[in-house]
């Protein structure tokens, strides 16, 4: 039997995909010790916001209670300066689990994984930030030999990033990739222009998806683009474009002119319904083709061409095609020829997002020697 | 700069997927020494049926014109023992890559786990054979620390095998796997029974799939359903199922009985018009519901039932809609509800089986310490 090893786990976010990841972490925490793995994972850092629970001498955080433990923490919060000396200190390899989606936690991982400290991560912000980012965080993991996976930047817990950057290192080429991107836009567009049948007015659907909890508390959020913009940033950059940020492309805002400048997400959503007529000339347009509107990215890598916005498919197109709120995407690449490799499902949710970190974990510690 | 790290590769089968892998492999030994990275990979044997080239003192073998090196090459051919002894005497770390479909070679895979060499394969028989076998390669492999990767033995290079391990270690519950899993099959049907349009008489469409290489030499070893119960037994069992072997669950054989038994392909390819008139019925009696015949496979996880067969699916269904020779696979579980998560695109020819060969090589190349 060989010697175990400990691998301590901090955990920073502790929001919807964070619970969910810190139940599999206890999971698969008790797995590894019931297979009696040579490793043995220790959690040793919970954080969110203004809260901290650590364990000063690296001993296990027990899993029992701990959204409470945390809440009454009377630890000093640590910043995350601290909270980076705090895990490069340890007598031990450390893998650093980013559960929000802040910037300055983005903006740290370089520094992070300098130190050796490795990364897992659906945070989109350090992935789809500016390219030098993109540059520091993978020179530094280079450099110092720490892993760095994230999965669930895009699609949640589905296989995107990993098949990707299979089928380049493998030494396909990649010639396009699209596919809908977003749980939201999916939802709002497959009971918007429904594939059979008439759907709704666009306000209508827009006030379902946000009662539904399906939207950003202000859907603006998603309305403008910007989380589609931010995973096709991403997924072209592995695919070997050199974008430089996720408005430095085309992206279509399906947030009306008029309604930019309005001050709050309610305001909005009561007057979008005077701009339902835009929407429904677009639907109306496509009906006229035989075709559905949906909302979608594409890479073009040849054109080095990337853009979000509205398109128009047959209805026996797989993106017409699709369910709920489900994400699709397609990669057209040499080898797989005119039919592309199609990936699908849920691409939101706290536990196939927590999933995709929870994967991404164990490949990390697979890789740690 | 880490010390360059040695890693022999040694190649079994130079036939369709075997060539493609050889090219491949070539291009991934030429980046890793590009890109300095700390391993090198030397090519030290290939060989074939009778022929076998390798290189007595572990130096790597040159790629160019191998091919006809191979042909030509007027080593001593090396039996099976002989090649896992002289891998098991190399000074470094070795992966032996199978890319035969040979039973002795799959025979052999604990014997060679034992010994410290990885594996990675696309072979089917070493993971459907006995449920004895399959016990042996992995406890050979946990007990030596050598790896063992067989993306390729179910949808060729689609990401099938790698996503159905992640779904089970990352703790969720799979309830249903059910897909087309044969691109023989696929493309049969598609054409036979369209969503669209009338499709041919079965033996014609058996014929056109045949002169286009889509069907083994024999069509009778597609037809038997054999190749599909494999893969639904390889992932049966990774989803928790002690299968004990590839027939020990019903299989339809498209194999009409009254030509069982006759001697060759070539009469049962003259006799099988005969027989249009039984898949013809099958064809009209999904019509009448509106449906069409897809041969497919279903595992049901908590019934504990595996089945291979003809199944009716709506016009609207994925399977119906496939295309070509695609594959699609569907994972229906805990996480993912209602809506399954979806793998799609060609599960089978050269260059995608030996990417998934490729891929598996690299996964094995990163874990090795």
């Amino acid at each position: 039997m060989p010697p175990v090893k400990d691998v301590y786990i901090a955990v920073i976010g502790a929001g919807g995909v964070g619970k969910c990841f810190l139940s599999q972490l206890e999971t698969l925490s008790n797995r590894l010790t019931k297979n009696t793995s040579s490793l043995k994972l220790s959690l040793v850092l919970v954080s969110r916001s203004k809260k901290t629970l650590y364990s000063p001498q690296y001993t296990a955080l027990p899993y029992s209670n701990l959204a409470s433990s945390l809440d009454s923490s009377t630890q000093e919060p640590l910043s995350l300066p601290k909270i980076i000396e705090y895990l490069a200190a340890a007598p031990a390899k450390v893998v650093l689990v980013d559960n929000t989606s802040s910037q300055d936690v983005a903006d740290a991982y370089p520094q992070v994984l300098e130190k050796g400290i490795s990364i897992v991560t659906p945070n989109k912000k350090a992935f789809s930030g500016s390219y030098k980012l993109w540059q520091d965080i993978f020179s530094a993991a280079s450099t110092s030999g720490a892993k760095v996976y994230h999965e669930s930047s895009v699609g949640a817990g589905l296989p995107v990033i990993s098949t990707l950057k299979e089928l380049v290192d493998t030494g396909d080429e990649v010639t396009r990739i699209e596919g809908v991107f977003s749980g939201t836009m999916s939802f709002l567009f497959n009971s918007f222009a429904p594939t059979e049948g008439k759907g709704g007015k666009w306000s209508e659907e827009v006030k379902k998806a946000k009662d539904l909890g399906y939207t950003e508390p202000d859907p603006r959020d998603d309305l403008n683009g910007l989380d589609v913009a931010r995973k096709l940033t991403i997924l072209a950059r592995l695919a070997g474009l050199q974008v430089e940020s996720p408005t430095s492309f085309p992206v279509q805002s399906l947030i009306p002119k008029e309604l930019e400048s309005v001050g709050s997400g309610e305001e909005f959503m009561q007057r979008l319904h005077e701009f339902d007529g835009q929407m429904e000339d677009v639907k109306v347009q496509a009906e006229k083709e035989g075709k559905v509107v949906r909302f979608v990215g594409s890479i073009d890598v040849g054109k080095k061409e990337v853009k979000v916005g509205l398109e128009k498919f047959d209805r026996s197109h797989p993106i017409a095609a699709l369910k709920g709120s489900d994400n699709i995407i397609s990669f057209y690449t040499k080898r797989y020829g005119a039919n592309p490799l199609i990936i699908q499902g849920a691409g939101a949710g706290g536990e196939v997002t927590a999933m995709g970190v929870t994967g991404d974990l164990i490949k990390v510690l697979e890789r740690l020697s």
